[in-house]
């Protein structure tokens, strides 16, 4: 149907190839590498007697549980507002998200807790696996609908090892604070994917714009997405911060920030179009942007106004950047940005990376008391000012942007390897070319729908 | 397309300036008033060795979690059972929430935890700023589809100011016992929006009629509202009460009470149905009373008898309400209640409010013991008697039945100010006015759905 | 519509007299015996000082929690990918569970927890009961779309007493461990449901073919139960276990388990299809297989890399199964399985039992340390050797499957009494028979869809 017969079955392998290669050596690694940690291991752990409360297990749980529903539900749905790409939206994030959990326990596991050859797994792994994985599928935004799922998996695993050695660099060796991914995840993975999709450009994707869109039901399949994702970002961002006071103000700075950018992306969305009315595209994901921006501060004394300004802020800027800047991207700089991660992900996720810079600057003992020891140890332990590690925020953020744009690049080189099959241009945005796909009304449920339209309509 | 171009542009900023006038006001007051409470402030708390058990945080953020699904999730797609109001319904539910979040943090600060010149805020507040959005979107049922946004803007700012008036006479004036809100949340949500319908009414509705249904699939979305209200309820009940054996006890009882309440509505659904055939929409609304039954009781000892009972009964009439009832308030009273909001919340909250009268004038020493300081503190202080209690749990039922229909009625008289934007007749129940929708099927996704069709079909 | 006028008169008293029976036979039963536990008994319960964590309750409700959304969320949804018996697979889902919750609080009462005359509840009893309406829900999955409302009452209330009897017989008097049921919960549910399915077999079952397949967003619908099943899993498998450490490890290798069956079944599915194409019956299903394979041996030292292996065989079986084995399940052993449980709950049941076999075997006091005494106590105890314990699972599966076996026949038989309403093979996989259903589109909307159409497309 699409491509020659030697095309077809080249792509009839790649897919399950790749995941049976990849599947057999993560197995090898797990076993000789992958052990229990203290809390999870039956003969390493010792109950006190009615002492529940001491395994920091049960204090994390739950932010994981909350983490894993926001990056399968959040993310899968978020996804599926294209009209003909549902299969392949929900599919793939399912796919990579398994992926990137498997491989990103490896990567992350030998920088950060390689210990006498082992390394060693529980809840904190999970959660850092799962917030790897929404790195993954910030950049498969920026792509959707123009790759196939070989060069997906490619992607991730590349991606996955460049956002742990990124992570590793910025938490280990510059000391930076980004405990709900302001940099790590929502700027990495958006340069990232931007950069990716830029080597990747299509002159002709014109050929598939009569699928670009969403229609009446696959929007409110999405905003399944946006819910998700809006109502549990406050475990994200607090999953990983030190336990007390720390995890229960940063999910309150969250819990604010996102009510005031949907307040001003309705406000900015019925402003900017010609007749008032809303776009579904704004609210579904600009609304989101006051939980990016907030994901380095959150942990900060931010104040419940700062939260509420920056929230505000992020809609804003993520709003107007779906209304001007994205057709600009494409136009001007060649970057076809599917789902616009750059308004989501990418600006207020720079935005929260220098807001983390400025609440850090602004840090005194005065301010955090005790406290200080949780959020700034280095400055608590007299090894940093707080200017300094406004400094080395800052130069996190850059080592983050180069990273993911190097990475990006070269990501993107490798997916135009000839032997990858890439979707042609005229079948972009379209499940049928990887799944078996039932008709849309039960008239045509036994039949197939027809691919190969004309592309008049276009 | 509806109105003349004066009207579309004065439509086209209502909503715009008063999002952005109340975000502005907003932040202004927050970084005033609002400060970190003792728990969530880095200077002020102080973790003993290891005693992350002393954070009452950690008890009750799993339920703020479950509290925030619900009311976003459930709510917002409970709502979205019409057919061509998809959009609005949930876009609307999440702007209108987002709004009640800041305003009612605000509000309820100022009446409960002022302090020297400050609201501290925590987890507490979040779980109480999101009981305040759930009764700002009962009320939204009532008139869903017949109101524009500047409209429900206003409404809620309204709402959600006398939601804390009614709850800080009830609870603090009153020592009133309503923890999971059938007078505070249901009663006062019910009748506020039903008497904002009444003011509101439409006499030439009809002309709507043939958009005023479902469709197959706009059920299947509203069931995933339906199931997030029902699974989510025990924690929504139990949110706000005492730590321990209250806390246990209600979620228990709620659970108990909707398994009783889908199994009336499943069996009245099918007897009143002249053909034995069931109808979703009893499903999606009745099934859920047993969780608005229990919302005074559930944390008392209601027994697990109790709980079965009140639900059975609660769902019995629920769904007899929308059969009988329903019909009656439209042509008689000329209430006009989109969601049927009177059977869901309205009857099955004052049912409520006298199941809490009754197992409160029960209790005795003997059946709370010690835990008697937990549910009626003021009983167990010596205070008052269980039946002077009772008396005061029905004058709250009548202060909150006052306070809803005279709130509602000034609430209905504000909202039919000229200068607000409510849709023609013809035009309610329709997306196409507030929002860009895209066609519903791939043929039609590039042009808009047309709107103005011929109202004759009705 | 369906059948002659005195069926149809029938049918409408069937199931609102069967629902009313029982619920009022289940309040008498409730008064009686059901009385609140020493931990939500206001009287029995006492807080000491600070000591919120004393209280199992808060270590177990979030799992609980977790369950609940599996449960009714998932299995509700995964079974909506019928075109149009998606009313009916999230209805009777729905009734279904909450009846299965009253009657297994007191069958699993009655053999559990029963003393001086009274059955106490808490949220282990809340959890259990949850367990067991799984059960029944896969059961369901086997003759979804081929029997009435009426029958599948009296399948829950068959089953759930046979499953409490296993559960029983296992758990109490064997001494089998099997925390997340692989065989309690999926062997059992899948070859009850089965042999049910054998003993409804409908030669004419062609009659209804156009119908059993999917459409493009009834399969969405269905990602939303996947999505849930894949993301609580976890909980699902931890949440009986013994807290700390076995909590902690039954979770992670859940986790783990479940990546893996997802990459297996990605690439199975690609491989076995004839163009490289996946299907989404695959993904909905196998990919699940992975937590049902880790029943038994989750909360065992079955290591990170054996979790993986465990799973990558379930996804694989479990992908094989739905291609190769349904079919000829059909036509040789007349077994007609319209959600193919036997590939995700029987097949992957029975090798989890195995698994815990293999795993129970290889036990050592070296290997659990003191926790030992969590996993298995009578090893630990010194009463039983690692490979007699080994022996007693293998026997416990072995009485699921005789019980499984012989129960789901017994049942077969007990709905096909002639005075039960079935569909006629015609009409199976239809909603319209049980439900009033409003049309596809809007323009059908007001006037029903046509049932009886002409057979001859099939």
């Amino acid at each position: 149907m699409a491509g020659s017969p030697r095309r077809a079955a080249s792509r009839r392998l790649q897919l399950p190839l790749l995941c049976l290669l990849f599947q057999a050596v993560t197995i090898i690694l797990f076993a000789i590498f992958i052990r229990y940690n203290h809390e999870t291991d039956a003969a390493r752990w010792h109950w006190g007697n009615h002492s529940y409360a001491n395994n920091e297990f049960y204090f994390r749980y739950p932010s994981f549980q909350d983490v894993h529903a926001m990056v399968f539900v959040g993310f899968g749905f978020l996804m599926v507002f294209l009209q003909r790409y549902g299969f392949s939206s929900v599919g793939f994030t399912f796919l990579l998200a398994a992926l990137a959990l498997q491989w990103s326990t490896l990567v992350q596991g030998f920088l950060h807790s390689f210990h006498r050859g082992h390394i060693l797994v529980g809840v904190e792994s999970m959660i850092n696996a799962d917030f790897c994985a929404a790195s993954v599928l910030i950049s498969f935004g920026a792509i959707l609908g123009k790759t196939g799922p070989a060069q997906l998996l490619l992607m991730t695993l590349l991606e996955v090892a460049l956002f742990g050695i990124n992570e590793f660099v910025l938490l280990n060796l510059l000391g930076v604070r980004d405990a709900g991914g302001s940099m790590t995840i929502h700027t990495f993975g958006a340069y990232f994917g931007l950069f990716l999709s830029r080597v990747l450009y299509r002159r002709q994707l014109e050929k598939s714009k009569h699928r670009q869109g969403s229609i009446y039901h696959s929007d409110l399949f999405a905003m399944i997405g946006t819910i998700f994702l809006w109502i549990f970002w406050p475990s994200f961002n607090s999953a990983p911060t030190a336990l007390g006071d720390t995890q229960h103000r940063t999910a309150l700075n969250t819990y604010y920030s996102l009510t005031a950018s949907t307040l001003s992306t309705f406000a900015l969305s019925a402003l900017i179009s010609g007749d008032g009315r809303l776009d579904m595209v704004h609210v579904q994901n600009a609304a989101l942007a006051g939980g990016v921006v907030v994901g380095t501060s959150g942990e900060m004394m931010l104040t419940p106004f700062g939260a509420l300004a920056a929230g505000f802020l992020a809609g804003t800027v993520s709003t107007l950047g779906y209304k001007f800047l994205t057709p600009v991207l494409e136009s001007k700089l060649k970057i076809q940005d599917t789902c616009g991660i750059h308004n989501l992900h990418g600006m207020p996720g720079v935005l929260g990376a220098l807001l983390g810079v400025l609440v850090a600057g602004l840090a005194t003992h005065d301010a955090y008391g005790d406290g200080l020891e949780s959020v700034f140890p280095l400055i608590a332990k007299g090894q940093r000012t707080a200017k300094s590690q406004a400094i080395y925020q800052l130069f996190g953020l850059l080592v983050t942007l180069v990273l993911a744009i190097v990475g990006g690049s070269l990501g993107g080189l490798l997916l135009r390897l000839p032997c990858l099959d890439a979707p042609p241009d005229s079948q972009c945005y379209e499940d049928q070319i990887y799944w078996e796909v039932p008709g849309e009304d039960e008239n045509e449920a036994q039949g197939p729908l027809t691919v190969e339209e004309p592309d008049t309509r276009a």
